[in-house]
C-alpha cells in the first residue's frame, strides 16, 4: 500500500468538499460498507466529523455498538462499486464481495480500511449526544492516510437521484483581502 | 428576480455535494454575511441542515440572539467575493457594500437573501443542543428558491488554504443494483 499518513490537522482538506464517502463497520467478524454524504467537519485538530447515520441502515447497530468505524473516500474510477454500495443493504449482502472491494486492516480500530479508496480514516464514536434525535454522531479521526499521487481526486459529490457531480479543476484564490 | 420556488423535499439536492455557503444574518438593522463549508443535510423534510458558526465569527452573536439566517449559494463567477467574504469580519467591515453583494428581502425572515446566488435558502434555528460544545446548529429551512437556468451550478468547494474545487461535470449512474 503507497498510502502515506496525514497529519490530522489536515483531514479537513478531505472532507470540506463534501466528497461521498463510504462508512465502513464490523461487528462479529462480518464487516460493512455504507455510502454516504450527509455529513461535516466540526473541528480540525482532534478532528471531529458529524454525519448521518440512519437507524434504517444495517450500519447503525454496529456503529452503535462497537464505536468504531472508517471513513474511506472513493474516485469516480469506483464510481459504480460506491453506488451499488448504495443501493443494497448488508443485511442481504456481503458488499465486499459484492463490490469487489478489498479490506485493509485498520492500526487503531478494528475495522477495515477499503484499499480502493484514495483516503482512509479509523474513526471512533465521539458523541452520541444527537443520535436518538437526528441519527447525528459526532466522530474523531483517530489516523488518517492518503495516496500521495493523488493531488486533485476526482471525488464524487451526490445531487440525487443517482446524479453525481464529478470534481472538477482546482482554482487558488488569494486568502487575504483584495 | 427571476428564481423559482424550489419545493423543501428537494433542499437536499442543492447542499449534498458540499458547496461553500454565504450564510447572512441582521441584527437591529445591519446585515453580515459569512463564508461557511461546514454544513451538512440532516433531514429531507422539513429541510434540516447542521452547521458549524464559530463562537468567534461576528455572525454567531446575532445568530443566536435572532434565531433567523439566510444560507446562499454562490458560483464560481463571484469566487473573489466568496473569499473576501470569508478573510475580513463583518465586525469592521459592510460586507454586503465592501462586496457589491445585493440583499434582497426574504419572505419568512428578517435577514436579506443575496441576489448574485443562485440559490437562497431562509431559515431559522431549529437546535442548539450542541452550540455550546461544538458550535453547531441545527437550522430549519423554511423557503428555498433556485435560479432555474442554472442547471449544472459550478459551484466552489473548499480544498483548505485558499484552494477551491469547481464543480465538473454532473454524471448519471444507474439507481438500482447491476
Amino acid at each position: 500500500m503507497k498510502k502515506q499518513s496525514l497529519a490530522l490537522s489536515k483531514v479537513y482538506i478531505l472532507l470540506e468538499p463534501g466528497p461521498v464517502v463510504l462508512l465502513a463497520t464490523a461487528q462479529g467478524g462480518k464487516a460493512n460498507v455504507m455510502t454516504l454524504s450527509w455529513h461535516t467537519m466540526m473541528e480540525f485538530e482532534p478532528p471531529l466529523i458529524g454525519c448521518v447515520v440512519s437507524g434504517r441502515d444495517y450500519s447503525f447497530d454496529a456503529l452503535v455498538a462497537t464505536r468504531q468505524c472508517t471513513v474511506n473516500i472513493p474516485t469516480v474510477d469506483i464510481a459504480s462499486k460506491v453506488v451499488g454500495c448504495g443501493n443494497c443493504s448488508g443485511r442481504s449482502v456481503d458488499k465486499f464481495l459484492a463490490f469487489g472491494l478489498t479490506p485493509v486492516p485498520a492500526k487503531l480500530v478494528q475495522v477495515p480500511l477499503i484499499a480502493e479508496c484514495f483516503a482512509n480514516l479509523e474513526c471512533r464514536v465521539f458523541d452520541m449526544r444527537l443520535v436518538q434525535r437526528y441519527n447525528f454522531f459526532v466522530l474523531e479521526v483517530l489516523k488518517a492516510c492518503v495516496d500521495p499521487s493523488c493531488k486533485d481526486p476526482r471525488t464524487l459529490h451526490h445531487r440525487g437521484r443517482g446524479a453525481f457531480m464529478v470534481a472538477g479543476a482546482t482554482i487558488k484564490l488569494p486568502s487575504k483581502m483584495r
